[in-house]
């Protein structure tokens, strides 16, 4: 679908299935709320899905990668060449990403939306939409043309629908590219009217030095591209990546498809915020997975009113703190469905 | 093994192979230290169990259930029949923990440490250690009598020797017995020495009224009892209940086997405090799972010096938070053991 359909397809979460599964909850042998976040989180996937008995079991994650021309100034801690060597490293197996999805008998789907090399793909495992080698140097002008930023999204949207008609039950949001939060940062401060200095932190791991060229390029970036804080397609534009626009088009494809999406860390949340801003009711299919080390994530999610169900320190990306979210999500759901009633199991209520 | 023979069994964590888990931790393909607590987490798990290569595969659930004497005194929100109703549950496959368990591929074991009923086990699932039907009243007088105390702790031993003779990797802590947020706050409130106000909860999910009763319980008990805290077999005795002291001894046993033991909410807390008075090099074998909501359990981890891998809200016991935090350690394990090698990836490293 074309991403305006996308947009006017999102709808609220269905109140039906989560009366339902509330007054379920309710039954359960258990006292009332005493698994917190996971009772809520059941409640939310029923209406999600419109279905009050959830099944969460076929899951993927979208890992999409892309380069960006920012790198040039030196606000990265690791070579650009690490982009395409890292999407050798997803298709071989042996990512972090690889193994957690394993762990949780999830897809790994792996897009290049842009890397700034050719990538060799003897079993042909790499999703290509390459939209470019790489996006130009946002500190200098605008990162994409307009056309770019709506075809990235466009090529998300396939993506995620390729997946959903294969009949996965919810999918998770993955990044690779050196340089991404530094995109990622310049994306937050656009939308929240928010200084460098509080969002943007050390990525793969610069020094003061590197993050305080960093926070500079990110502040020129936007004095010289203006991006419009009310038009998320002029901010991915003007300071965006070909990976985030991607993990946009697959947030707002799951939320049409009323399909549950995690949110990873910095770079996919900058993507979920440039979603809710194209449609807000898109929120409500978001779970974010957890509080990245990364300085400003913490605003990021707030402005998304998401609240995270794990912190872990993690700052890798990749989709790795989604995929390890994946376990919560489905004891949420299992919970909720295969758990026995006070009458069923002959267990006293409370007096 | 015998009490005294277990704790000077604990060794601490083994240096050399934690070392070379760390060295490793810095080959693999990521910036280092960007899976934060997960990377921690697989060093730990190599000290355990002094090998570089951690396994976590094999996982059970201890489940141990007593019943309470302490109930008389109105401080729970379910009537105490419950307890055996839910040990029926649990052999049944019903509640919670079996949800999550059957999720994690984790063995349950379930345990009557003391139950108040006889319970029909016609599919001979249940372990039998009943200590008697439920503690004496702990506001009235001792709990229990020292050799009940010694022996709960035996018997705990003596059913973590036999799933580690089964070859089990790592094993959690889990608790089913009305009234036992009483008997635990007021065994953290002896060994912590603080006030009832500041570590009752409210459990099951008493009323205003019945926590106000419930924490003047446990102050009569502290005043009656007069456990002497520097004496954790006192404090079990006098204050404590038959599957805490079972949970002690789990604790224990697990320690001295050098495997790493997951401790779950307020009730096992409770019992883990005990085991590292006992045998203060224990406390490395344990992992917090979760950050309960009963009120005291953050001070109770703060004393341990544990840090809780998720916060999720939870208060139900049964080892539910535990094995949800299974997950992220079979994660942890797995990323030390199967990520690749920058070499071997063929991908730069830090510039």
């Amino acid at each position: 679908m074309q991403l305006e359909e996308i947009i006017k397809e999102i709808k609220p979460l269905d109140e039906s299935a989560m009366q339902t599964a509330r007054a379920r909850q309710n039954t359960l042998t258990k006292p009332r709320g005493s698994l917190g976040r996971l009772e809520e989180l059941s409640i939310q996937l029923a209406g999600m899905i419109a279905n009050p008995f959830p099944s969460m079991e076929r899951r993927a994650v979208i890992v999409m990668a892309a380069d960006h021309g920012v790198v040039l100034e030196g606000v990265s801690a690791y070579p650009a060449e690490v982009t395409p060597q890292m999407v050798l490293n997803f298709l071989g197996g042996g990512a972090a990403i690889n193994v957690l999805a394993r762990q949780a008998g999830a897809r790994i789907i792996v897009v290049d939306m842009g890397v700034a090399a050719d990538i060799d793909d003897p079993g042909a495992k790499l999703i290509s939409h390459k939209m470019g080698f790489g996006t130009a140097n946002l500190a200098k002008g605008p990162a994409m043309t307009p056309e770019q930023a709506r075809e990235s999204i466009q090529r998300g949207i396939e993506i995620a629908e390729a997946e959903i008609e294969r009949g996965v039950d919810i999918l998770a949001t993955g990044d690779m590219g050196i340089g991404n939060t530094t995109a990622s940062a310049a994306i937050a401060c656009a939308l929240m009217n928010r200084n460098p200095e509080e969002i943007a932190g050390r990525g793969t791991g610069v020094d003061d030095d590197g993050l305080r060229r960093k926070i500079d390029v990110i502040a020129r970036s936007l004095e010289i591209n203006q991006p419009d804080r009310n038009d998320a397609l002029d901010v991915l534009t003007k300071v965006g990546g070909f990976e985030i626009g991607g993990l946009v088009g697959v947030i707002l494809a799951s939320a049409a498809s009323r399909k549950p999406v995690v949110v990873d860390g910095f770079i996919s949340t900058a993507a979920a915020m440039l979603a809710m801003s194209l449609a807000p009711a898109a929120r409500d299919y978001m779970i974010a997975a957890h509080a990245s080390q990364e300085r400003g994530h913490k605003l990021m999610l707030e402005w998304l009113g998401l609240n995270p169900l794990l912190d872990l320190n993690l700052r890798l990306g990749e989709g790795t703190g989604a995929v390890l979210a994946f376990h919560l999500i489905e004891a949420s759901a299992r919970i909720l469905c295969e758990m026995a009633t006070f009458d069923e199991a002959g267990v006293s209520d409370k007096e």
